[in-house]
């Protein structure tokens, strides 16, 4: 347990290096946007395959509240293990934030001032979760292996293709409020993030199951 | 049956979201078209990886009448399952052109401007065709694991390297007609788009015979 | 036989389609260079993990008189095979070249005005194949079914990490005297990069020996 | 032990060039620094997939002194051999700074003037070099047979997500301060770059204890 503990933390803590990060990078280098977020979904992806290929054995690397949801929901994780997991997400999180902002010579923790609200974005936060949760749903029953790759692509993708640029998951969401760089969200427009993405996950879970028998 | 008619609907829906929504996103936040036709060429790559890793062990994840067309000419579909996939891919597209607008705030429903034709584009059509069909039906012949790669690399590439961007997919040409964003085609250019596109995936039918036997 | 050449030949004309148009499509969307390059070195990679999986397993997809003639060093082509497998993959080279001219309405033969020469260039086409063929022979040793990854991916690094952009492959080199476009080389120049493309190829063949007995 | 040496040799020959070499392709071709970085990071990324893949069934494909000193802890390495393949690895970065100034017709040998320190950079090695350890010590003991994407993605990805672009590895940071080119570091900022990088290498493996047994 320990282990799976450790493993969701460290996982999750990278997942937001990767975001934050790269984007903060990106940010300073260049004044093209689309730039900026080519480099931001392409380090985010990259860092999503090495760390479900070297985490998922030990955890099953959800690194994201909306999927361990999904899988109490299908039986696979028991309800302690669920609080677990996502206490250790969020946590991981906030603390990525911080290492993130201290290696960019940022004050560590800042509140973002991005807006990122209105039903467009709730739509692409729906469809961005939506979509994230049925593609792993169908990888894990027909092609397990190939879930890294499945998550790290689409996240890829699912930056340019939502207007949101898809978060598509609560301890992401959390921890960018506390940024105000590239990658940051408005607290105040974050709870309607995390009800979007819960929706979207439970509605893949639904759809997902007569595909995944 | 309804699992196969689902998985088509739903990959052709996201493979139209990747396509139209990529573009519209690029489109916004570059001046520089080649890098908004990077951003869009590596978020259909990627999202095409990810489909038809998921939806290919359901459906054969086709989300091109072109590729139902010869697996119907293959024997490898019957005549109803040929027009349900049909249908469900043109119905796909046709909501995901509207799932998309909705995500960036555009008009639901628009008609494109953008003039594709003449004998350039339309020999790009045919090529762009004929080699997505003709490797996909060696990559089905000689390493079946590999197709999702081999579609999603192959239209990466293909964006670059024909003149008319590699659209290859009736049930894509029909959508995009939709849209009056960066990926849209004329409706009147339509036509000639779906003939030489269905010329080139039977000419490949016919070259990968003796390879593939 | 007949399988084998036309392997070969669908083969070269993919790869320098993908070469020469992606060249031509950057070139006309951008002015920064370094984006032409990325797009050229995308697409170009993209090709050959598609070309080499889906051809492999029927010529051994060469697309490259340097990897030919090592082949037929090794003992693995015979005389009259290494004859036909070279004028396919030229004149594949040839052809392709009037059909991406055709498809971006360009002359369809043009003669290169780029200048590449120079001791420099020189030690950069030595040094990519080279490369090349040491990695191709090794793949092959150790793990055979990753060799269309060692091709696209080495092959995108290269564009990036010799000077000369790394033709490596006297049947491109050829073909790419024939436009006069971004990937173009002035004829002139043609001789010395394929001599120092067969001495790259030969040498990584001694080299090689040692490592995969 | 002589294959294995040359194998060391060889990867982080060209690995060095990779890296330099693309920096200095980049860098002369546009002013946008946020694309030179990509291309630096994809080309790099690039090259250590195909290196690894090939030449870790020779030799295990360190490169890398950090990596070679936690292969002795865990009793993989005997002290001979580390100690070979620290040389072997320092030379070869040598050689390859020779070798790309030569293809890019620059002096053979500079000092590097770009200044990288602070507590910012230090702890961004300290990250880089505990991430890159960690998830191939994960990687060996989970899914040996991904490690090489495992490494070209995190690096490519931690190119854009570490303050210090991720050296990671003491070999290729001596190497690049004797460049001043766009991936130099001035010498006199080495010794804290390999100090920290050493640390990270060997809490890494203190930490992967408990997740490899």
């Amino acid at each position: 347990m320990f282990a799976r503990a450790l493993a969701e933390t460290i996982g999750t803590f990278f997942l937001l290096v990767a975001v934050i990060g790269s984007g903060i990078m990106a940010e300073s280098l260049t004044n093209d946007t689309a730039l900026a977020l080519l480099a931001n979904a392409i380090a985010t992806g990259a860092a999503l395959v090495v760390l479900i290929t070297t985490l998922g054995p030990v955890s099953g690397a959800h690194f994201n509240p909306a999927v361990s949801i999904v899988m109490f929901l299908r039986g696979a994780l028991k309800p302690a293990e669920l609080v677990l997991f996502i206490a250790c997400q969020v946590l991981a999180g906030l603390v990525a934030v911080m290492a993130t902002h201290f290696m960019f010579e940022q004050s560590l923790i800042q509140i973002s001032t991005t807006s990122r609200t209105g039903l467009a974005q709730y739509g692409s936060e729906f469809l961005a979760t939506f979509g994230l949760v049925f593609f792993i749903l169908l990888g894990i029953r027909h092609n397990a292996g190939a879930v890294p790759w499945i998550v790290g692509l689409y996240i890829t993708g699912a930056y340019w293709f939502t207007s949101s640029t898809s978060f598509a998951n609560p301890a992401v969401t959390i921890a960018r409020s506390f940024t105000d760089t590239f990658s940051g969200i408005n607290p105040s427009h974050m709870p309607m993030f995390i009800i979007t993405q819960l929706l979207g996950a439970v509605v893949a879970w639904l759809i997902a199951k007569p595909l995944t028998r």
